[in-house]
């Protein structure tokens, strides 16, 4: 089966690594290593059995997005170059995108919105979290007072990496089920609702709720020594102005995956995509 | 807050105590605890704001589940006794019980649906699945090779447990998010098409699928050795039979909880009522 | 290289099949195991680059501990039997054993005394423990309140094991060092001369000190609910007469390893035998 | 009771506060921390109970070792200050300090070479060592490859601390016992005679023996990808000229607690210094 990828940052050239250990004959542009023959879209898209874009698979709606190539890709250049039924696969495409390619029976497949992917992706958000706590607090994460805000993918990885690390973790939930589900992983809960009362308690507090959490009260009842690390992507959970104004020591961390670890975020990328591949039989 | 408490297995005694330390007024019949002071259900119902019933409610469709007392008590009894809006809690009722509280406006609640209950009964089911491993098997644990079959709530605990112990755990899972899960959780995952051809490997299997997994064809394949302990509640996911025809060492595990540790048992069902009554401001 | 192996309990016949799997050609007596041909020791011994005798070798201090043999080994025989140089790996000899052997160049090694045997004994008797604990209290091991007295080999295994389990963990110590080494571990310490005042607190006790923690006065200091686990060596660290006086609820539980695991025990004392063959070039 | 703290780094200060919450009287100087009293040590000295300076406690061998204090203070000033009787706490000091205090009877306590708090370093020192591993690795500590050299203190806390975030951990060691005890908590090991053969398969290495494994030879056998981080003391463990040649990513890392982590450091000093004078009655 013969792949072709096209742009994307770091991950994607390891990702394009993977899948040629894999057993797939890979070539592509963009992607920054040597063990990836590089070749054009015009000829590397038409003669492959699936085409990979990197995430997200455009910035401005244009262009593809591939910060290592010197020059312009146009997604239309894609989408003219891809056969009927022959898929391509990428991250975090628009509604407008995936029509543009639909009317062209082009499958479009969003392998950023793949469960399997947000769940390894817990593993590198976590540790970067982690190594950000480490590098700006005057304490161990051992014995620290740690609250994590939510009991989703990244909660769950999250709060259980840091009570290996031996932290005294809360986490703040809202149902009976995740009560329970804390207790049953040695985990404190709080009641998100009651959180102003408790904020003042932890070291160190991680935020991944999406929606804004941490607002002028709540953050008016912490204290200066309390690093605040916001995990939850744009808007985030915090205000950011008020943070400042109350001098919280705050982080925002985006898009740690490719950052923290580039290689493993690109294996975790390489696991959807031969999933997803094998899946069609390919 | 008055509660009357009816019937139910040892369980339901130690969830009156907590339900008592928690600061309810408790009365019952038939609980076998010296601490709660019995009075007969003409008197109890109507001076409480909640009635609470074992589980299952009923074992004959007609009469309250009462081992530890001495007559019959006519569910009927208990629904008569009722007043319009104060509810009865009860574990495993039948539609055609809710229907005919319904009809009295009496509000029947099913605490063993709830699911902090099935959260935490994942607790007291893996503990027991261990012992009974502990107890048949000539190897530790720690070492040992593990399959556990199912990663819902007592799948997932029970593998993360053994693990814990040392054991060597693999989950059989189907869907690419479970894998995932799997790993990032540290244990190891196989589908479960592909059972059958592994099935050989282990020492001890933990079946959690309320489904026929173990057919004939499959314990065909497993070692004599192989010690297989059933979680799935009834019919259970193993054909006895063939399970007697190969000769393998089988354990049908049904209601561990109430068994194993009728104490903590008691304490879940403790908290998943006070939750309910909670949620009801009583 | 041939090892002639003979009697002890049923650890030693899984013993020698592990030693025959690691490639040493294996015959032997009172083993109980088909795949390990049986030889008399007149003709076993001489023909050995080493014997292994049981653990212990002798109970009586004449014959062999053989209690799967019908008819009396005498250990003089071995003796005799046994060429210079040729070493004789035995468990748990006593002074006189080995001066009698020392005086023929018999090289008489106690496998039972290397460190690596006590190391990994601990996990069989650890589990030993936790399954008994699980039999006989009425709630999870889960959330109970235990006590580990001491925090040598056991103790630190199987402290750290019943936090794995989600247990709330104290062990008694007396050096500033392992009050240190417990709190780096997760689990919490409390001063053994301090015993008595929070001795109380606990659901279940595991003493592994080897000598009278337990007196008269310690154990009126329990609640009658508290299971005590002994798993120190004779004479015990608890007063049985006074226990039973008190109503403690009570468990000397001695040898665990053979009892609650014999092919694991098996495997661990092959080990050791065959790092001391390896120390020796056989 | 009354201590005087002097000199020292950022922890030192720390410290200060840790025994001011005991509830020990504190003045000092040079210790950063608004909450000491400054007092000078011609009035420190004498009314205090106990002096403590900081580690080291001197570099020059001549003045404490104070970086937060404009000036100097000699060291042979606390000694003439000091009553004969009251003592001395420092860290790290020479034979020759010895000495010179025993002379005036000031009994002089080096807390450095307390187990305790060598057992309690091991924690900053290892998640140090993991931060680190974190900022210059491409991949997450979770499913990294990684050798620990040495099983001594710091060894096996950051052992089993990379094994709890999920790494493939392996630990070289030289005896029998060692290899039983990573087994028993679930780690991988190799005999460290043994390590060139196996070395070229790790992602992370981290030594913690104090003698020069790391040379020319062993250096020669690894791979550039792998990054060696030394934890050993001078004059540490790897060849460093050699490292260079190679290209081998190498970092030595010296005294992480009080640079990763000063204030947990500080604690650990509190608790150390608390102990002594405790067992000191004062």
């Amino acid at each position: 089966m013969k792949l072709y990828i096209l742009g994307g940052d770091a991950r994607i050239g390891f990702m394009a690594e993977g899948l040629q250990r894999e057993g797939y004959t890979v070539s592509g542009l963009g992607l920054m290593r040597d063990t990836i023959p590089e070749i054009m879209p015009e000829e590397g898209i038409p003669g492959a059995d699936a085409v990979v874009l990197g995430v997200p698979c455009t910035r401005d709606g244009q262009t593809v997005f591939a910060p290592f190539y010197n020059g312009l890709l146009p997604l239309e250049l894609v989408r003219q170059l891809s056969s009927p039924g022959k898929p391509v696969l990428c991250g975090m495409a628009s509604g407008e995108i995936h029509r543009r390619f639909a009317s062209a029976d082009v499958p479009l497949i969003d392998y950023f919105a793949r469960e399997e992917l947000a769940v390894l992706n817990a593993v590198p958000t976590a540790e970067g979290a982690i190594e950000i706590a480490m590098q700006k607090l005057p304490i161990t994460i051992f014995g620290a007072g740690c609250l994590v805000t939510g009991y989703g993918r990244i909660g769950k990885y999250l709060a259980s990496t840091l009570k290996a690390l031996g932290a005294d973790v809360t986490v703040s939930v809202r149902k009976p089920r995740d009560h329970a589900a804390c207790r049953i992983g040695g985990l404190k809960s709080v009641e998100t609702a009651e959180l102003s009362g408790c904020v003042s308690d932890f070291d160190v507090i991680f935020n991944t709720i999406p929606c804004r959490i941490f607002d002028a009260e709540m953050l008016s009842n912490m204290r200066q020594e309390t690093l605040l690390i916001d995990l939850a992507s744009r808007p985030g959970g915090v205000d950011r102005e008020a943070a400042e104004a109350f001098g919280i020591k705050y982080e925002w961390a985006l898009s740690l995956p490719g950052k923290v670890a580039p290689r493993s975020a690109g294996e975790i990328l390489c696991e959807t995509v031969r999933n997803i591949l094998m899946e069609r039989n390919l």
